[in-house]
C-alpha cells in the first residue's frame, strides 16, 4: 500500500529503477560555516555526499569515548536490551541503539555528545535549520571477526520503513578507533546521493528484527551497484579516532569484514530537519520501535 | 605422531608458540638477478617477506588470461572435478587447483606460464637454484559476495600437511584484476615471516575437504596475531593487473571480504627447492591428493 505524495516509492516493483534527487544536498541556510568548517568542505559534501573533518575530538575526548563504550559491553541490562543486536554467526556485539535517550542504553556521554556544538552547528548549517535526533547508535567492528554490512543507502530504509518524507537528513559518524580500508573502514560511491535507487521486493513484517544483522530488502541489485561504481569511483573513509564523517541520508555506503586485529568502532548520530518530521511508513506496515526511528520525541535539539 | 628432525612442529600443543626461523629468507645462489629485479627489490623481499613488481605481465598478455579464465569458469567438467572448491554458503567459485598440468582443470596457457622465465628466473635467485611446482591454482573473490580468507602461514599447512621439511619455497601471485585494499587484495604482516607460529589442536582426518573453505586447524590465535600485527603492522598488496607478488611460504597473510562490484582473481603459484621435497606428512595423516601437493612429480621445471 503506497502513501500519497510518495516522492521515492521503493520496494514495489520487480527491478531496480533510478529516482532523480528533486531535494537539495546543502539546504539553503542564513547560518554561518563553525570555525572548522571551510568553503572547500562545503564542496565537497555537495558534490560527494559526505565530507571527513579530521580531529574534530581530542585524544582525551577518545580515550573517555572507548571507556564509557567498554562500560556499556560489560552492562547486561544493555546486552540483553532490544537495542543490542548482535552479529549472526558469533553472537558478538554488533550496535547498541538509543544510547542518546532514556533507555537501558542511556550515555549521559554520548547523550551530550549529540548535542555537541561542534556538530551540531555544522548539521543545522548543511540542514538549514532545526533539526531532531532520528537514531543514534554505537557501532562495533570487532577485530579478526567483524563481518560485513552490505551497501545501502540510509534513506531508503528511512523513507520506506519510517515514513521520513524527503532528503532532509544526514548521518554524523564519530570515529572511536583509527579506521582504514584494512579494517572495514566505511565505503561510499562519492556522487551517488544525487540518484535514488528505488529497489525490488515487499517489506516483510517487523524486517528490522533481521536487517539488522542481514538486510534483504532495500538492497540495490548488482547492476545498480555496478552502475553507481562505475560511473562514480568508490571511496574509502580513511581517518584517525577523532575525526568525523558527515554524510548525506541518500548517499550509497557499505563495509568489507575486518580480519585485522584492530577493531573498528564508531559513534553514529543521524539528524533529521524538524520540517521533515517522519509520518506512516510508506511502505504501509507497522512503524519500527523508538529506538529505531524517534517518534516520541521529535523536538528540536 | 611426530616425525624424527621436525624443525618446526605445530598442531601438538594446547597453546600457539613461537619458532624462530632458522633457513634463510634468500638462499644462498650464484645466479644474476634478472633485468627487472633490483638490489632494493631483493632486499625489501629479505626484510619484509615478500616484494611486488609491477606490470610483468602486459595488458595484453592479461587479457589473455581473463578469457582463459572465464573458458574455465564454463566447464562443467571443471566444476565438477575435485580441483573445483567453492564458497561454504554461497557455492560459487572459489579456487581451481592443479591448472598447470594433466588434469580435469588443466590450461597449456597457464602451464606455460608457470613456466615463464620472468617468474622462474626470480624464484630460482631467491630460492638458490633448481625449483619445482609444489601447488598451483586460480583465485576467485567474486564482485558483491567475495569472502575473506583469514590469515595463515602457508608453510604452516605445507609443512604440516604435506611433510615439507624446510622454508625453501615461495608463491608467486599473478594479479588479474586490479587490487586494492577495497575488493580484498591480500594484506600481510611484513616481517612475519621470521616467526613461526607453532598452532593448537591436532589435524583431522581429511581436513583439506573442510579447510580450504574455512580453515579451522593451523589457524594461529588471535593473540599470536595481534603481537605480530603489532610489532610489524599490516601491509595491503595494492598493485594493478599484471603484476606479480612474490612471498616467502611463512609469511601471515590473509584477505579480507569484497562487497564491491570489482572481482578479485589472480594466478597462484606455489614453487619448491628440489632439495627440500616433501615427505611424509608431519602430522602422521595420509597425504593430502595430488591437487594440492605434487608428490607424483617434483622433477625440475
Amino acid at each position: 500500500m503506497q502513501q500519497q505524495n510518495d516522492l521515492y516509492p521503493s520496494r514495489i516493483n520487480d527491478k531496480d529503477d533510478i529516482i532523480w534527487r528533486t531535494d537539495p544536498v546543502l539546504h539553503p541556510s542564513d547560518i554561518h560555516p563553525a570555525e572548522h568548517l571551510t568553503e572547500d568542505l562545503l564542496q565537497h559534501y555537495q558534490e560527494k555526499g559526505y565530507m571527513l573533518i579530521p580531529d574534530l575530538f581530542n585524544e582525551k575526548e577518545v580515550i573517555a569515548f572507548i571507556s564509557e563504550l567498554e562500560r556499556m559491553k560489560q552492562d547486561s541490562a544493555i546486552l540483553n536490551s532490544p537495542q543490542a543486536i548482535t552479529e549472526m554467526s558469533s553472537g558478538d556485539l554488533r550496535s547498541v541503539f538509543q544510547i542518546h535517550c532514556n533507555h537501558p542504553a542511556f550515555s549521559p556521554l554520548f547523550s551530550k555528545t549529540a548535542r555537541d556544538s561542534r556538530i551540531t552547528d555544522v548539521v543545522r548549517l548543511i540542514l538549514g535549520g532545526d533539526i531532531y535526533i532520528h537514531q543514534s547508535r554505537l557501532n562495533f567492528k570487532p577485530g579478526f571477526r567483524g563481518k560485513e554490512f552490505y551497501w545501502h543507502s540510509d534513506f531508503e530504509t528511512w523513507h520506506v520503513e519510517d515514513g521520513m518524507p524527503a532528503m532532509g537528513a544526514l548521518s554524523c559518524s564519530i570515529l572511536l578507533t583509527d579506521n582504514n580500508a584494512h579494517n572495514g573502514a566505511l565505503m561510499l560511491i562519492p556522487g551517488s546521493h544525487r540518484e535514488y535507487i528505488s529497489c525490488t521486493g515487499e517489506t516483510p513484517d517487523n524486517h528490522y528484527l533481521s536487517s539488522l544483522k542481514k538486510q534483504e530488502y532495500g538492497v540495490p541489485s548488482d547492476q545498480s551497484l555496478s552502475y553507481l561504481a562505475s560511473k562514480y569511483g568508490i571511496d574509502c573513509a580513511e581517518a584517525k579516532a577523532g575525526s568525523v564523517l558527515f554524510f548525506d541520508c541518500n548517499v550509497m555506503h557499505g563495509s568489507n569484514s575486518n580480519i585485522t586485529p584492530c577493531p573498528r568502532s564508531n559513534l553514529f548520530f543521524a539528524y533529521n530537519q524538524i520540517n521533515n518530521r517522519v509520518g506512516d511508513p510508506f511502505c504501509g506496515k507497522t512503524p519500527r520501535p523508538e529506538y529505531l526511528c524517534s517518534r516520541q520525541t521529535m523536538t528540536p535539539i
